[in-house]
């Protein structure tokens, strides 16, 4: 008998009718002889219905209470879905994510899952129920609940999926799974049939929106097979694992964008050790991520640095980042928010050089000029105008030949 | 320093603006130098709205989902709370009836408190914080959601002021307090500045839905003043305390009234010992609650019983007593659901037969028949035509003199 940990999203569970919908599938499963885990997000728009509710009493809600507020919404979907399943004649528990046994930090918002303790999941399970438990949260050894921030759900599945030692974790959507680029923007994209840990995680990094990184991250380190399919039709999905990275190397295997890309240019700074630290570290306190960060060749030992943060963080980032600047003597701060990335990702590039050629003719082929490069050993991005952007993705797809199989 | 605990009800707490108002009030007690906690209840129509998504999924929700459902309209009312005492400078944090020590047993959907536990609610309070505990909900010890049934909230703020040997626990809802009889009906209706547990436990059981008779109890068992009264504006309100009924002894205190009453007779069943538990039994064991029973004096050893119900009991109960009646020898079931009850209740009633005289006397020069008569220490109760209920109190409350200080 092997045991499935399904996760199904906020769309797929929207109202009444899709929540059965969801609830005839967990019985397929369950009637295929699975034991299942089910985690669900909050119905459709909850999340923001309850966000909305917080700011009409204050601008600035308490992160703590803030949680246990979001934590409702995911309440709401698992008895719903319980009920659905029972008046399918199936035996069925809800469990939130306290009761699921999801033990956090107290980082309110985006806690961290410190330890799954699954036993009583185990307990309905052995009871012949079907277990739902509600996505993005857990709660403190204070018993105080807590969300776990963006992808929060996909992250709570896996992590049940290890705790458990699950046979396969499922994550249901509204796509059909993992494609060569987003298939608004390029018809001919494909879905991928199954993907490396490594590949997924660059993919999901760089802009594919199909899953958040963490979670795809949390999969490789415990090696649980996470098929991502759509829960609207019977379509195969794309299952992300450990054995496909091998077969397929020196290939690219697709392409993410993202369009929530600003710079920032720090012209004339003394190139020195101890620079980029002086400048960084208090981006990172105000706990603004760094993206690309580029340093161009020194003259006279003067250099110039710049860096991406996303459009929302580019108005503190620069608050922060102009006096740092003058302190260490730099000459001025330029900001450019009109831009997006475009990333090739495919493993064994570094060992091909061929590749970054490929993809900066392309580029430049389609009439796109390039500011800035960064690496890594399964992925090439180059930064771009922001209205560039689709045609950068579209030249890239057809460069690589994505289209075919 | 003095222990308050407070309770605001759905209508106090319906609206962003309103949830403020709650805050505004309870800062206020604490300005005051009050260690202050506050028990809420869902938003205005949550707990409806909740009920109908269920009833899109199922027109059977299983009772232990349904309470997860339920419970978590009152965890969004007190994050609100928290939220905004914050914004008004308050150190406030809220809490689940679980995480408050609310234990129960496992009878879901009408849950019975077995203990409270508040040593989280007191290290709150020690903290310096105003805690906002969610009403209507507690947990099992196996960590599972339940909800207290009707009443709810008014009974976790009770049973948490007698756990935390609270000095008072005030009642906020949206009437002034515990009126002579309902305002909607006798517009010289005078709210009561004081009433004795006893009498209060009367006039709610037999009718007046200000608050439920199971937190009245729970007051009574604990000796904890109950003060009734109103959210909006600062009128004193009605305090329930034990002291009332020596004073004010010999004299009716109110008018209480119920229009949903319906009476099933059962005739000619031979008038012998056993007959009545023959006929109970079975209602009991389907949870329907019989009201006033009569018994008629018996002819050639056959009786008459007539009894009251709930008129959406009515049907199951006749479903259930035509049977048992035929076997017992009754001759047919007879019912009416049209009718209504009126009681007069006040300490020392026994004592002095004047009031049951004065009573029928009213309602004979009002025109109104009496069907049945039942009567306990401190109350008379007549049910009359459901036409005649209003007419019924009015008489009441004047032939009494109610208006009167």
């Amino acid at each position: 008998m092997s045991l499935i940990v399904q996760k199904y999203g906020g769309s797929s569970v929207a109202n009444a009718e899709k929540i059965k919908n969801v609830a005839r599938r967990v019985g397929k499963a369950h009637d295929q002889g699975n034991r299942v885990v089910v985690v669900v997000s909050a119905m459709g728009d909850t999340t923001d219905d309850l966000l909305e509710l917080a700011a009409r009493i204050t601008a600035e809600p308490d992160e703590r209470e803030l949680d246990v507020l979001l934590s409702t919404g995911e309440i709401v979907s698992t008895t719903l879905l319980a009920m659905a399943l029972h008046s399918m004649g199936y035996k069925a528990t809800s469990l939130s994510g306290g009761q699921a046994g999801i033990w956090t930090d107290e980082t309110h918002s985006k806690a961290r899952i410190l330890a799954v303790e699954a036993h009583r999941i185990t307990q309905e399970l052995e009871a012949g129920n079907i277990v739902v438990v509600a996505g993005f949260q857990g709660v403190t050894r204070n018993m105080d609940v807590t969300t776990l921030g963006r992808g929060g759900s996909d992250t709570t599945a896996v992590a049940l999926a290890a705790a458990l030692k699950a046979d396969k974790c499922e994550i249901y959507t509204d796509v059909d799974g993992v494609y060569t680029a987003d298939p608004r923007i390029v018809p001919g994209a494909r879905c991928l049939r199954e993907i490396g840990y490594e590949e997924m995680l660059e993919l999901a990094t760089w802009g594919a929106k199909v899953m958040h990184p963490r979670a795809v991250e949390l999969g490789e380190v415990y090696n649980i097979p996470i098929l991502v399919a759509c829960s609207f039709n019977e379509n195969p999905g794309t299952l992300i694992h450990g054995g496909a990275s091998v077969e397929v190397r020196n290939k690219v295997r697709g392409i993410a964008h993202d369009t929530d890309v600003a710079k920032i240019t720090i012209v004339g700074i003394p190139d020195r050790p101890g620079i980029a630290a002086a400048l960084f570290e208090p981006l990172a306190k105000a706990a603004i991520s760094v993206d690309t960060i580029v340093q161009n060749a020194g003259l006279n030992n003067v250099t110039d640095i710049t860096f991406t943060v996303t459009k929302s963080d580019l108005p503190k980032a620069m608050k922060i980042i102009e006096p740092v600047a003058r302190s260490v003597g730099g000459s001025k701060c330029l900001s450019d928010s009109n831009l997006g990335k475009v990333s090739i990702v495919g493993t064994g590039m570094q060992n091909s050089p061929g590749y970054a050629g490929r993809m900066f003719k392309a580029l430049y082929e389609a009439g796109i000029n390039i500011q800035m490069i960064s690496t890594s050993e399964i992925r090439i991005t180059c930064i771009v105008a922001q209205d560039k952007v689709k045609d950068a993705v579209r030249a890239l797809h057809q460069a690589f030949e994505l289209e075919k199989e």
